[in-house]
């Protein structure tokens, strides 16, 4: 059994203690949360809810730290501190930063001689897979990745981070001409004219929302160079209207071989996820599996899902897995 | 440089040979063939043309042996024969029987001392990391298979055996109810009621057409139980009407996440490849760059496309390959 913490009980905490329920190789022995512990209801009551502070001190009652906060300020700070002491698995998400939180979490966990996986969720992840595969197995193919129409998670925590802002929503659209080009093999735009970004906000009654706005829409990484609508709306229409974490992508990829480069080879990789912190929880859990394989077979350092083969990921031997999905 | 040898010159060796000098980090130093070498024309003058046999005696000349043979009959006997005095990759493709050919490889490799690489192609390969990793990440996942439209290079090299065949074509298509089933999340055949096969075959004049018939609608792995359809046409109907090796296909999956299982989680690895060989060629390669590595860092035996990481397939290293791909 592989014993599970849970840092952070937001959405992505609350669908892993979910998951995990329905995952017969991993235990869950403690949430470990920043709100006061007696708010907190666990789903099964007998699992400890915990200060975050306390989660060092008590690093012997679990092999894996499921690190459950937002990229745009937790994760570069809280994994590699936990990394130190502790095999950790995290879903930092902003694609730019992730040689910067790799290199951080890679001395960290070299130094506390610890295993982690950092960047595990669907994209970076699992489109991360499709991507690469695609370039080794077609060298030179045009890959381009689509996301939504869906909530990002990520962009939703940055706008809630910001002064002001009580709660926020953000949706990812896809521009369907550029979907439509890059199935067709044709030239796609780069990445910030494929999507638009369209943000709901609920402000303090003080904000200042020209300055709000102004902020938004120049956040590197998150909105800068991408059209962007931004809404200001009440409590009550955002718990109505937009209280579901759907979200969906595709990865698509065309590619020439042989002489004269005559044949055409394409692909598509598309999810449709009802749940995006659900969907991401199962990921993050079968990261844990592989963290926790590696660190038992004397590995130290960082990974991501670009260095972890499928076995590692899967609950069962190698042989059963070979006979059931090769 | 890995320096490679292709064994067996058809449809997939002549493809390989083409990609490889689009491999920067690959070089080839020798064709292996049963048909009289001076039959045969490499692409690049420079390069060996060898009878077969003589394969192992120049063991010296290369670091990955490309088996391009056919799964029905060489593969079985010259992957392991070839193991245990090389690195080799093959495309193994009869998914009943990998198991008992795994497990001759991996003996043969871990006598001979070397690595290996079967069943490295879309089918098993690819698809297999796709319903591996969906089965990972989402616990429980319905996940289906469909192959076609398109040529099946394995089904048609196994008609071509047959005594009395001249040449052969068989056509894999999906029943299209089967696959709408899976794309809306309902049941869905098992995969002999999902798909139709087509065979096209020339044969000598005095064949036996109505026994060859009954052999190949019995013919175990590969046409038992499908709904088969068998046509007898000339050489020139098949040279003129049935010289692509196209073929397309695709993983779908679907789950049921969160309480309740409320959320349904979908989706769909589809690939539409203008040639089989050409594609599979693609794979081989990154394969055989995986082997080099992971017998320089020194490990020994068999090994498939779910064992492989996605860094240990590309030609970047992991650093280059994560600011790039992840």
């Amino acid at each position: 059994m592989i014993r599970i913490a849970i840092y952070g009980y937001g959405n992505l905490g609350k669908a892993t203690e979910k998951a995990l329920a329905h995952t017969p190789d991993c235990v869950l022995t403690g949430i470990y949360t920043h709100r006061p512990v007696q708010q907190i209801q666990p789903q099964n009551a007998s699992v400890p809810v915990v200060p975050a502070q306390q989660i060092i001190g008590r690093k012997k009652e679990f092999d894996v730290i499921l690190n459950c906060g937002g990229s745009a300020t937790d994760l570069p700070r809280t994994t590699p501190m936990l990394a130190a002491h502790s095999c950790v698995v995290d879903s930092f998400d902003t694609h730019a930063a992730i040689p910067e939180h790799f290199a951080s979490v890679d001395t960290a966990a070299k130094t506390g001689g610890t295993l982690c996986v950092v960047s595990a969720g669907w994209d970076p992840g699992i489109f991360s897979i499709a991507r690469s595969l695609a370039s080794a197995f077609l060298p030179g193919a045009e890959i381009s990745t689509f996301w939504g129409p869906g909530v990002s998670q990520g962009h939703s925590d940055a706008l809630r981070r910001l002064p002001g802002v009580l709660d926020a929503r953000q949706y990812t659209l896809p521009q369907p001409a550029a979907t439509a080009a890059a199935r067709a093999g044709q030239p796609v735009p780069p990445a910030l004219a494929c999507h638009k970004r369209v943000c709901y906000l609920v402000t303090e009654p003080c904000a200042d929302l020209a300055a709000l706005e102004k902020e938004i829409r120049f956040m590197p990484n998150y909105f800068a160079g991408y059209e962007t609508e931004i809404h200001f709306i009440t409590a009550e229409e955002l718990r109505e209207k937009h209280s579901e974490l759907a979200h969906a992508g595709s990865v698509i990829f065309t590619g020439h071989t042989g002489s004269g480069e005559i044949h055409t080879q394409s692909g598509e990789l598309s999810l449709q996820l009802g749940s995006n912190p659900e969907f991401t929880a199962g990921i993050l859990i079968a990261c844990a599996r592989a963290a926790f394989r590696l660190y038992k077979a004397g590995q130290r350092g960082c990974r991501t899902l670009l260095d972890l083969s499928p076995t590692l990921l899967l609950p069962q031997d190698p042989a059963s897995t070979r006979a059931r999905w090769l």
